[in-house]
């Protein structure tokens, strides 16, 4: 028999709350008998929203009452200070006291990192930790992190990020050295910031599999496993992302509108355009690992639908039978082992 | 009759050096009579690149000899010191003399940018020039800069790439007062990092047309007309563009022509296809300029075509007609009055 996971998960967080966190528990609880799930929040409002679908709690479901919710744009501080009871708190409060062994949140990113930072603690030898996801890439999928956790990082922590995301990437793909890129803005090694370059050194002595500095395009052509910079980078380099691919979406309607022709196109067409919608659906990729903490959480976007946020429970699970948080305290031990080693 | 323009052309920089800049002379030669060429490079190869494409010098093409090249990899620094009679340096020093009105390089970025500032200087009021170009959104064009030239910036310097960017709007696409966004990763004012947070200040401070952070995805949105952004973050955004159109580029590809059916549907959809190509063609928006010089200096791409190469001379013409460098004084000028003024 499977080993038994509980995931716990914050059900009033995100743009939709329970609309969405409800229908997607109840989904994940159909594909996999192995796992039990708590929703956490306003016990009336999740009993309501499970008799609406039809469900109940049971043995694979059950409600942990929380009182308070975490806004969107609460800043992270008072979040912490004033929702100590907080379906995103308590959440985190369950997988810390052992009763889960993951949680999922679609709740403000910065207050889900705070709570989870305050709450859980980072690993030893972690000083911040990072957010990561998966990108699609010509060849798969690359690894990206810090996507906004870290606004200005140390050589360290960049050098940190790089041993957490590997993990991720040999637990998650099962690729055993994956390959490493820092991203800068020339290959040169003249170019770049300060930190990137005392990163790379750092990155060059330790047993990781550092393959140098990538550049923002290399992100997609997939010649590396895992791209590392700092959250103001990553985030504005996600957003972008997200920003183009609208850009994309509006030019494909507008030219398969534009004429009668284009419409009779866009019908033939369709079975090719909807594969190529389901390839590009950000939904696929939904869940972000909060790296480095003593515990797994898992940000949802806070716009997902069950679709996507199902996804995001699917990563929590994935992460829990892989021990990332655990794989990563060796890893970083051994890594800086290595660097410590070489300069004496 | 119109006035007559004069634009240098470092003849052997990009990749493809004369190949593709000589016939992109012709091309513009053709379609501008008041502009006047001056191809500089080695005089032989350029005498042979022209009677390959049927052509000689005459009253709007000349050719002005130099001796060496700037390799595309080759460190500013070593650039600036041994190679001062390159293509690239003498199509400056044209421009620094009078003798040209503007100058276009495919040349080494790094190079060129060390280059142009050694000779031509900086505008009085702007520390470092910076580097900008159109970039396609939903309703027109969005400006970004810096996209390389600064990787680290002052939030004095964030403004003066404002106000050059509001001047590069007003001349290039005739808005008066364009909407300036500071890219950040979070709207609320508690986020980013601490130059992106001073130079809001300055800039709400300002007569220019301030409207607030950005984030990564609106640079595509066309919500703001100018992007403000240090040059690392400014470069991993255009480069990652780069990457996910490629990306979306291969996917197209491959669903087009995954069966039978997915290549009838191309053919059918070929129409519509083509202008999607045509509409996203990165050669469309080749022409970055060089702001915040006492002259004008355009960067093409370096591997770009002769229809991309013609572009960027479109670019220098425009900016020759409407004064750029001579607006951009003027504008940081008063726009860093108005900041001094409410400060006392």
């Amino acid at each position: 028999m499977a080993q038994r996971l509980t995931i716990s998960l914050d059900a009033m967080g995100g743009d939709h709350g329970p609309d969405v966190v409800v229908p997607a528990a109840l989904h994940a609880a159909g594909q996999h008998p192995d796992l039990h799930q708590i929703l956490v929040g306003d016990e009336g409002v999740l009993r309501e929203a499970l008799e609406r679908n039809g469900a109940g709690t049971g043995p694979s479901l059950s409600i942990r009452h929380a009182s308070q919710t975490v806004g969107m744009d609460e800043p992270p501080s008072k979040a912490l200070r004033n929702k100590k009871d907080s379906s995103m708190r308590v959440a985190i409060d369950l997988v810390k006291e052992g009763s889960a062994d993951a949680c999922v949140s679609a709740g403000n990113t910065g207050a889900l990192m705070a709570t989870a930072r305050f709450v859980l603690k980072t690993i030893g030898g972690i000083d911040r930790p990072a957010i990561s996801s998966a990108i699609p890439s010509i060849y798969g999928h690359t690894y990206m992190l810090d996507l906004g956790a870290n606004t200005e990082c140390t050589p360290e922590q960049l050098f940190q990020f790089a041993a957490m995301g590997s993990v991720l990437v040999t637990a998650v793909n099962s690729i055993d050295a994956p390959r490493v890129g820092l991203l800068n803005i020339g290959e040169e090694e003249i170019k770049g910031i300060e930190a990137v370059r005392r990163a790379a050194q750092l990155l060059s002595q330790s047993s990781l599999n550092y393959v140098g500095f990538v550049e923002g395009d290399d992100i997609y052509t997939g010649e590396v496993d895992v791209v590392v910079c700092d959250g103001f980078v990553g985030n504005v380099a996600l957003k972008t992302s997200e920003g183009l691919a609208k850009l994309v979406g509006h030019y494909v309607r507008e030219e398969f509108s534009s004429s009668v022709y284009s419409r009779l196109a866009a019908l033939v067409a369709w079975p090719v355009l909807r594969r190529l919608r389901s390839r590009m659906d950000p939904r696929r990729y939904n869940g972000a690992s909060l790296l480095g903490l003593q515990g797994i959480v898992i940000k949802s976007h806070g716009g997902a639908d069950t679709y996507a946020f199902a996804n995001a429970i699917s990563m929590a699970m994935l992460e829990v039978k892989k021990s990332v948080p655990k794989r990563i305290g060796h890893l970083v031990a051994s890594a800086m082992a290595d660097v410590s080693e070489r300069e004496t």
